[in-house]
């Protein structure tokens, strides 16, 4: 049996980073970076300075870039250090590091504004709206320029610096599973309320196969796919991360 | 005769601002905003700092945001303040003041790494590749990430806070004209020479009918084009800022 691949999480205190922890950690040798202290080891240092930082990408193959202000509705001061600054550290310390991969948390939010024009008649089943990764980005938000921008690094490193970029534009991960109405707590601006979160959700155990997919996909140079479970409704496109990554979703919305 | 639209230059003291300056003066009530004092009157602050720009922006109708690190090769320590947190601060000053449009020069170093990975080959005149501004963005530099970054805060700006954005990604303009091939100066990355040069050259007075058509686009709440002369070998479409803008270049690079 080959070694396990070492694998970086930054942010791993976060929702996704506990589900990636909880659900790779027999595939692969975890090392983990957080803001604050866990409760198990890992370095503890911000994504925004790189020189902290830089201990953490030792001898390691890939990893999973997490870190961020994650709340769409954050503000400049928050966008600014913790997405662009952060996301610019880990690509750089990566390099410097010679690790070879990069799997970035991207959005959906990167074309939020085809959603949000269209909500909450898109939503509905009948709809048949489906945009793919080649629509133009069109961001809802800072929140979703910084991811934006997050791709266009990862490019810039992939094509320039021999480093695997992989960006997955995650859909809706909830902290309370099995999925249920009753348990969603939508954002005020966010229009279409259960709908929009039955129509993006991404399970935790189908969020930790789009990254463990990702992780495996040694011969992709450079891709930015949408991720979410295989729900009654979706408006992005799936194709992508089942033709590139093999992603096969184990979970559905309910109806 | 309808009073004068009144234009902010940022980067007013740089090349492309001061060929601005003296081919607009004549249409534009023209207000210049530069980190270092002018020879003439003006705002002096760094677009790195929101309040120190702002009092600029007041009952101003447009803004031609030059303001940057504008070496392809700049490093992040540059990038990062000039290109990223200045172009925010610009569209975030903008806003703050009711300014309706921006007029961003973007650059096609977005898109580099079509032309570097295709050059010097693609600089031949029976070279028939050419691309437009539906390409994913593929950039060669961190400046060129910047320029994108730029890009896509323009279409949120646009989108979200009813300020029209016009992205200009401009080809080289070159302080000495007639354009010849002994004045050139290519940097040792940019392979091509003066066959580059010839292919991607913007003339001064083309540069200000680019910027002034931008400026009269009344209607045209987003638009990304290219704009370089007439040149006998282009790679970059003109038709967007032909269509878009009514761009009619006047210049040709020589044979």
């Amino acid at each position: 049996m080959p070694p396990k691949k070492r694998v970086l999480i930054t942010g791993a205190g976060g929702l996704i980073g506990r589900v990636l922890r909880r659900e790779l950690a027999a595939d692969y040798d975890l090392r983990l970076l957080s803001r604050s202290p866990l409760d198990v080891p890992g370095y503890v240092a911000d994504v925004a300075h790189l020189e902290a930082i830089r201990p953490a990408f030792e001898n390691v193959n890939s990893v999973v870039h997490l870190a961020a202000s994650s709340a769409v509705r954050s503000g400049w001061v928050d966008v600014l250090p913790a997405n662009i600054v952060g996301t610019y550290n880990v690509f750089e310390a990566a390099r410097m590091a010679g690790v070879r991969q990069v799997v970035f948390a991207s959005s959906s939010h990167v074309t939020g504004m085809y959603e949000r024009e269209a909500a909450p008649e898109i939503y509905d089943v009948a709809d048949a709206r489906v945009f793919d990764e080649g629509v133009p980005p069109r961001p809802d938000s800072l929140y979703g320029v910084s991811k934006g921008f997050g791709e266009l690094l990862g490019r810039y490193y992939a094509e320039q610096h021999g480093l695997r970029a992989i960006c997955l534009r995650i859909g809706m991960v909830v902290d309370d599973e099995p999925l249920r109405p009753a348990t969603e707590s939508v954002p005020e601006h966010e229009r279409g309320g259960w709908l929009r979160t039955r129509t993006i959700w991404l399970s935790q155990r189908d969020c930790a196969q789009l990254f463990a997919r990702a992780l495996e996909a040694d011969q992709l140079v450079y891709a930015v796919v949408y991720g979410t479970s295989d729900n009654p409704r979706q408006i992005w496109d799936l194709d992508g991360a089942r033709r590139l990554l093999g992603y096969r979703p184990l979970d559905r919305a309910p109806e």
